[in-house]
């Protein structure tokens, strides 16, 4: 019997007691959570046998920082994750609560089950399983977290900026991805950048009354609606001037290898998104549309009477949460630059647009020839007893581009979350045999590494 | 010393303790607050010296009744006016507590000052000063007050429409609108009629990440603001198929009266709606926009995250307010079945637009040349000392409509409000000389009329 196997239940006693720490870094009232959650991942390093752990202390949430490194000659591994969490609202579509991890089948429900927290935890536990059956580690190991990923991971970015020796590293394991279906074991090798922002629009300067200025006032939350179609239009392409040029398409050989995963696009429709139909640029292929193309979204809107009943009001103002995503080689900062120019034209009379940008990230294409791939896919290969799969996400993870910028090293994107994990929204959860496989598969990987 | 002022400072307290119950109708838990407010006008026809007052109690709030009918040969005179009061959120926008009135200069600043409980009280006022001072009324006199009239006046409607003998009268006088001007006194002819509703846009089941999701789920949000855009373009033309065919435009001599109204656009811009341009069809001047053209306005928007930060959620489902005015000879009825097909033809790919219609009323225009509005105008112009005249609004009051239809009356509005009053926003107003010139009004014209 494996270390794996006899410690299931502590490992998932472990993960409960992380998942019960509410770390939405989104919301400023949590900042005791963010502490907790910090100080738990770094106890858990310590309790696994890092040699050291401690948290980086610095301007926002804290890093949490391990090393292990008595392996002369071996390959330097840096595992990147983040432990904070994304809101947990509309909390009343939660068939158990966000904070309070509960099984069901095989899987553990809760906000941050996959995201990110599941992930990060198993790869302690994969460092923790060695050690502790071995005594040592097959290469040297360093872990650096962050609490501030969902809310755009501004100072783990400051930080790795600053070039610190203490990350020198041959390459990153990120466990922030996901499997392209379940039993396939999958390695990303392209993230989505982006751009998130506020756009504040602003009419009278006081409500009016829609019977009395109705055909004279101007109104924000019609022009938030006017300026929503200037930027995107029915069939989901993008009109933001310029905002196509830099887009890299993917090559005819991964366009071919897309075309081969295994997908049933009915199924993804209507049970994994539960939508009517897939929409966006008719004329691109789905997987082509999600990884390799931009997109605008609009997350939130706020203005005008919103209460039970009606109202007869033209608002003064309104506001709305919108992102693009980047694709490769379009750079953020060229992007806001676009999008600001594009609002701009697009706003209409009467009313003025403010874009507030709350963060942004490049994204980021790697090349799967390397060892570091090579041996991920290996591992993962051995404990699923399929062949490895490459893909791209459609999501953001922007360390990385940074690692690549700033530490020179590749990122290795071993996912081990399900298309149907529900990140980001009610009813999180992680499939609890790819978190235990994702314990041994991790472990593999260190070990083929050594070797 | 008149009646009238001895009893100045008593009106303004009295007026002030009608200002204090916070009838809102539109809100619930507001519905005691409701029964006060029409208890107190109950006791208030009953201390003015009115033969009986009574609350008519049915569905919905309770409508608040009284008489005298002492003048045999004498017409009788309708009094309607509304108890209730719009919400008065945003509430950190008002400068003194909406539901603590207080006097600022010539004006008492409260929800509901003007709109309507300032023009309802002034009626009672007017009244309890003939009969405190001759014992008598010129005319017969009846008072038919509601309690829902900001949420659609569903009930009074459907208890006019039984054409109950109580309510039986040759006119009746609505105080509801505004003068044009200060100084200037006013009698509105026209009233737009609305359709409200609530357009519910629903897409995937669930919220769903825009990073994973983007570009192949649909987006309510985005879904809402194309079908704002194809209800009208971006110079305020209504895109409703068939929405103008029955519009009478106003004739010549209407709008050459209009020409010729005191006006000041860059001070009806800037200081009465705080806006920097006017909007609306660039082809039709500004009075015919508001008091004589359909619109469509969207009163507030919900969907999707509009927390702190970032959250990068496809909303699963978001809800808009909107509505539309309509001009005579609009229907109601047939103006929601262009709408709902508009919306229908409009509802983009992947989602599903539930238009759920909240109220509804009647556009209005009444033939100026009839002796109860001829004695109007000369009662406000001797108060007033300047000649009254003639406009419409581009508000709705449903009620006069079916005051022509089932009683076959005439709605005579002399309204005391002013342009900048600010109705159904922060700081409500109502101008205090107004207030009292418009008791010694609505009792002159009595007389006038009893002669």
């Amino acid at each position: 019997m494996t270390y794996f196997q006899q410690h299931q239940s502590d490992f998932l006693e472990g993960l409960k007691t992380f998942l019960r720490i509410p770390s939405i870094s989104t919301l400023s009232e949590h900042k005791p959570d963010i502490r907790r959650a910090a100080e738990f991942a770094r106890d858990e390093l310590l309790h696994a046998g890092m040699t050291s752990a401690e948290l980086i202390e610095g301007n926002g949430n804290p890093l949490v920082y391990a090393e292990w490194l008595a392996a002369p000659g071996k390959p330097t591994v840096l595992f990147y994750g983040h432990y904070d969490v994304q809101p947990a609202d509309p909390l009343d579509e939660w068939k158990s609560p966000p904070f309070e991890p509960t099984v069901r089948g095989n899987d553990i429900f809760a906000r941050g089950a996959v995201d990110d927290k599941g992930q990060v935890y198993l790869q302690i536990k994969a460092v923790e399983s060695l050690l502790k059956t071995t005594g040592k580690l097959p290469v040297n190991v360093k872990f650096l977290l962050e609490g501030e990923e969902e809310t755009g991971g501004e100072h783990i970015e400051e930080y790795v900026k600053t070039r610190p020796p203490r990350l020198k590293a041959d390459a990153a394991v990120v466990c922030d991805t996901e499997m392209f279906a379940p039993e396939l074991p999958t390695i990303c090798v392209g993230l989505r950048g982006m751009v998130y922002a506020e756009l504040f629009v602003e009419g009278a300067s006081h409500d009016l009354h829609s019977g009395v200025y109705g055909g004279a006032a101007p109104n924000p939350i019609q022009a938030i609606a006017e300026i929503l179609c200037a930027l995107k239009d029915r069939e989901g392409h993008l009109l933001i001037p310029g905002f196509y040029d830099r887009v890299v398409p993917p090559s005819q050989k991964e366009r071919a290898a897309w075309a081969t995963l295994p997908f049933d696009e009915k199924e993804y429709t209507e049970k994994e998104m539960g939508a009517r139909a897939l929409v966006g640029e008719p004329e691109i292929p789905l997987f082509e549309r999600t990884w390799a193309r931009p997109t605008l979204e609009v997350h939130g809107i706020r203005g005008g009477f919103t209460g039970e009943g009606a109202k007869t009001v033209i608002p003064a103002r309104a506001v709305a949460k919108i992102s693009t995503r980047l694709v490769a080689d379009q750079r953020p900062d060229e992007a806001i630059q676009q999008l600001r120019a594009a609002v701009s034209a697009a706003c209409p009379n009467g009313v003025t647009a403010e874009l507030k940008v709350l963060h942004t990230g490049a994204p980021s294409l790697t090349n799967p020839d390397n060892p570091f791939i090579h041996a991920a896919a290996a591992a993962m290969k051995e404990i699923f007893g399929k062949e490895t799969v490459y893909i791209r996400s459609g999501g953001s993870i922007p360390i990385v581009g940074v690692f690549d910028q700033y530490l020179g090293i590749p990122s290795v994107m071993m996912g081990f979350g399900l298309p149907d994990d529900n990140l980001h929204a009610p009813n999180e959860k992680f499939h609890l045999p790819n978190f235990y496989r994702g314990i041994e598969a991790v472990a593999r990987y260190l070990e083929i590494l050594g070797e």
